[in-house]
């Protein structure tokens, strides 16, 4: 197996007949998802997604793949294959569009619905290629079948790209539910096939490769949600992903069933769910819906609200109703259901929910105390049924942190693929296929681009930095006037402190040690701004140091008049 | 059951014959536990722990409860009895004797001993009065009577409290292993003799309330670590808790059984393991230990590496080898145990040191693959056992978030304690127990008292919120100099921003309109330093706001000369 190669250099140029592949996100991380295949001089993107900050990425709102790889070959991309809507494979489309906005988008029906529906807030109206399942279509050289796979989104594909360098299934998220809630299944006849033709390069999803056995059927969830209504006195509320159609089509069918009135909260599951149920994915049984503003009509036990915030996301409808800030106010009797997995980073938020929830009197249902979600990705038993029935001549693992990749790559040694076949590559490492043979020739720049409000890459990691010793120290920022002619101090040392925890009235302490370094400094015939500022930070940062062994960021400001 | 009251005043006073509890922590979170008992005038405290800072309270090395309740009642404490001596339970006790150094420490053996090491870095030179189960001292009023218990350090016990106003028996954290490593059971026996006698309030601990059934014995982890050794090809590294003592002794009896060297790392796992093996608890055969500094002298697969960081602190060894950036490189081939929980809030971190520990090639084994661990809090099962066999007239759920403490109020509820006759309490609440009733009379302040440095209590919830605003938006200073008699601008604006990702040059933009507005101010007669700042902050933050939807921290600087 190759291992991380800090010193991977520029790829050589690309051969004919040879196919590049680059992944500018989603390897050795789960988010942010994008791959780029180059074959011939053209370029075929699949999927474009976004990645979600931790908390030691601070105020960033979104983090995208970095497109300076193919900046200056936009006019070479054939299309951008989504393989399903979810934010981390769709997310970073509305800004790869801003830099070419007429690359065309291929996907299913409900994918491209999904993702014109969320262009729209972005004023963009994209260039849409359907195909569906089972169908076959060029995208210049590259010659694209899709097949269809089974995931937490309704119509998700996986997709094989044939081109003279061979055969690349993508397999895109995926799971084997063999008893889908929509009938849809996994096509493994058409994986059998493909490995019958020769599957020159397999990559595949790990985000459960660390899991051993088999992800349990979605239908399995329907008798734990009918308990819920059974034994609910008071409001049900539910919350899960925003486009986890089937899971709403199983609340519905609970309220439906113990007649209760459903209303649906937060954007994001209004507008997915009108496109859903637009589409036929949903279907809501005539009467059930009412308005969420009108909630307040119905009993308690009358009504269900389906919303977001089942990650703890502290503006959405359920961290709001925890804090007792949101026109909902739980009661005793209340039940909450979080049918939704846990992404990891958000234990900590989810936890406060669950806890703000339990205080006023809500029971909470959630994973850890019932069967309430299984898992989109297949788990270590399933990807061996893939591995087994595509008999890949190479595999490379994609979706996932090193620890998924790294179990993905045990999983193929396993069932055959020899070890020096197998590609744990990392995001930004070029993969070549040559003569039936992939393997690493170089690596190019694809680190994190922050997006914060309306800043796409503004924000880089020395702004990280400094935002990381802001928040955990605070700043100390000390003002002196010097007379630009004479260099003599004519106003301050004024100091401003935020977040230091330290009293503006210590500062007293120091002051009078700061005027006398700065009286020495000028006797010392210094009177340079920038040497001024070093006394400064000198002086007060040993202080500070000293008398409370904190480091905060200290800020000396010299103003010449 | 009762219901949290935020709008609860003070209490009243305490009649005759009655005992008053006030938690100061662990009501409401898992972690710097403390109980105050009151009766005839004097204070028992059971436990004076820490807790650890969570995201949102960023800086913060440790969160101590608020002694201010007791800070001009210090005189008539009688002592500290000390359950265990894990740090959500002793490791306030170091603040709390700097404001009165002579309060008697009640605890076992191994408990003293290990405080005293700890206060030995704090220069205090503790009373210690050492107790035993079995044993019965009046400490005051307080007629104070110990059994054992298993946890996940030796050495633990619960206490009964007896005063004329009834039995108050508290657990303090335990479980109830059947097959414990030094054959020291938790006294069912002694619960059920005080049953007998009537327990007029059991206050029991609740971390394990949501999990059902019952803990496996500690002892089932020994062939899993056997496994380990006997596959690991070259060095182990094992990261657990540096006070427990059990899991440490497995893995030494595993390196003798597989003839390796071992070596300890970390000053808390040094010193404890160093307390432990001079008082008998740790075993240590002879020839066994090796000193960390001379493991690479050895070949990697003759030795083993235990040392703390198993909750990815950042400074921890554990994180260094993860990031490269300690004197073990960690290899291929290399072996990792995280023989430890996994405390909710360091997912985050965790995965982390997972990840880069697979990334340079070590098998990494955890609690999510392999059985490493197990709880050392009884889980519902086993609290049932305890609530049976005691037969408490009140149940106070302690020891636990809003979660657990509901969880284990409804077990209390099962086993036939009447709901009336159970009392939630958050931290600060004031419970008494008169007549053989326990209700809630009142609350006292039990905030967070935050340790930064040298500072305790400096840092305020003013000062994080500061710190979370400077942590996700950076800050933007502006200073202006005025002359202070004709109140004109004479310097600057100057502009100084980190972490607000926006150039310094793009304040050029701004600047003229900053110019324009102080020029108006000026006109308008302003010359007044708050109205002269109000000018700044309004134009600067609208336009950050217009072109960045940002909001940082904007600091206005009216220096006049």
């Amino acid at each position: 197996m190759s291992h991380p190669h800090p010193e991977l250099g520029p790829p050589p140029p690309l051969p004919a007949h040879a196919l590049r592949i680059v992944a500018l996100g989603g390897l050795g991380e789960i988010g942010r998802n994008m791959a780029v295949f180059e074959y011939d001089g053209r370029l075929l993107v699949v999927d474009c997604g976004v990645l979600f900050p931790e908390p030691d990425q601070p105020g960033i709102d979104l983090i995208l793949p970095d497109f300076e790889y193919i900046r200056d070959r936009l006019r070479d991309v054939e299309a951008v294959v989504l393989t399903h809507a979810h934010e981390d494979h769709i997310g970073a489309v509305p800004y790869l569009l801003r830099e070419r906005p007429d690359i065309p988008l291929v996907g299913s029906r409900l994918t491209l619905a999904l993702i014109e529906s969320k262009l729209v807030e972005h004023r963009i109206q994209p260039v849409k290629r359907e195909v569906a399942e089972g169908e076959r279509h060029g995208f210049g050289p590259f010659d694209c079948e899709f097949f269809a796979v089974n995931h937490s989104i309704p119509d998700a594909l996986a997709v094989a790209i044939r081109t003279s360098a061979g055969i690349v299934l993508h397999t895109g998220d995926f799971k084997m539910d063999q008893l889908p809630m929509d009938g849809r299944l996994t096509d493994l006849g058409g994986f059998a096939r493909l490995g019958s033709e020769g599957v020159d390069l397999l990559m595949s999803d790990s985000t459960n490769a660390e899991v051993p056995g088999f992800v349990t059927s979605e239908r399995d969830i329907a008798p734990v949600i009918d308990d819920v209504f059974r034994s609910a006195e008071k409001r049900i509320i539910v919350a899960c992903f925003a486009s986890h159609v089937h899971r709403v089509q199983q609340v519905l069918d609970a309220a439906e069933a113990h007649g209760r009135k459903v209303a649906l909260m937060g954007r994001s599951m209004v507008r997915n769910m009108g496109v859903a149920r637009d589409l036929g994915y949903l279907k809501v049984p005539p009467g059930l819906m009412v308005d969420s503003r009108e909630i307040d009509e119905w009993p308690p036990e009358d009504v269900v609200l389906i919303c977001t915030g089942s990650q703890g996301e502290p503006m959405a409808a359920l961290s709001r109703m925890a804090n007792r800030d949101h026109q909902i106010r739980i009661a005793e009797g209340d039940t909450v259901l979080l049918a939704s997995s846990l992404v990891p980073g958000n234990e900590t938020a989810v936890n406060k929910v669950i806890n703000g929830l339990t205080r006023w009197g809500a029971r909470v249902i959630h994973k850890g105390n019932a069967r309430v979600h299984v898992s989109g990705h297949a788990a270590a038993g399933e990807l061996l049924y893939v591995l087994n029935l595509t008999r890949p001549s190479n595999f490379m693992p994609v979706h996932g942190e090193w620890r998924h990749l790294r179990a993905h790559a045990r999983l193929a040694a396993l069932t055959g693929v020899p070890e020096d076949h197998i590609v744990i590559a990392e995001d930004g490492v070029v993969v070549d296929l040559i003569d039936g043979r992939a393997r690493i020739v170089g690596a190019v720049p694809a680190g994190y681009v922050y997006v914060d409000g309306l800043s796409v890459g503004g924000i880089t990691d020395v702004a990280l930095k400094d935002r990381r010793i802001l928040g955990d120290e605070g700043f100390i920022s000390i003002v002196i006037v010097v007379d630009s002619t004479t260099g003599k101090l004519t106003g301050g040392p004024e100091v401003h402190a935020r977040g230091s925890g330290i009293d503006v009235e210590a500062f007293d302490e120091v002051l009078p040690q700061l005027e006398k370094a700065l009286e020495e400094a000028a006797l010392d015939g210094v009177n340079d701004v920038q040497q001024l500022r070093r006394v400064v930070r000198r002086t007060v940062g040993r202080w500070v140091s000293d008398t409370y062994r904190r480091r905060p960021m200290i800020i000396p400001v010299v103003v010449e008049v």
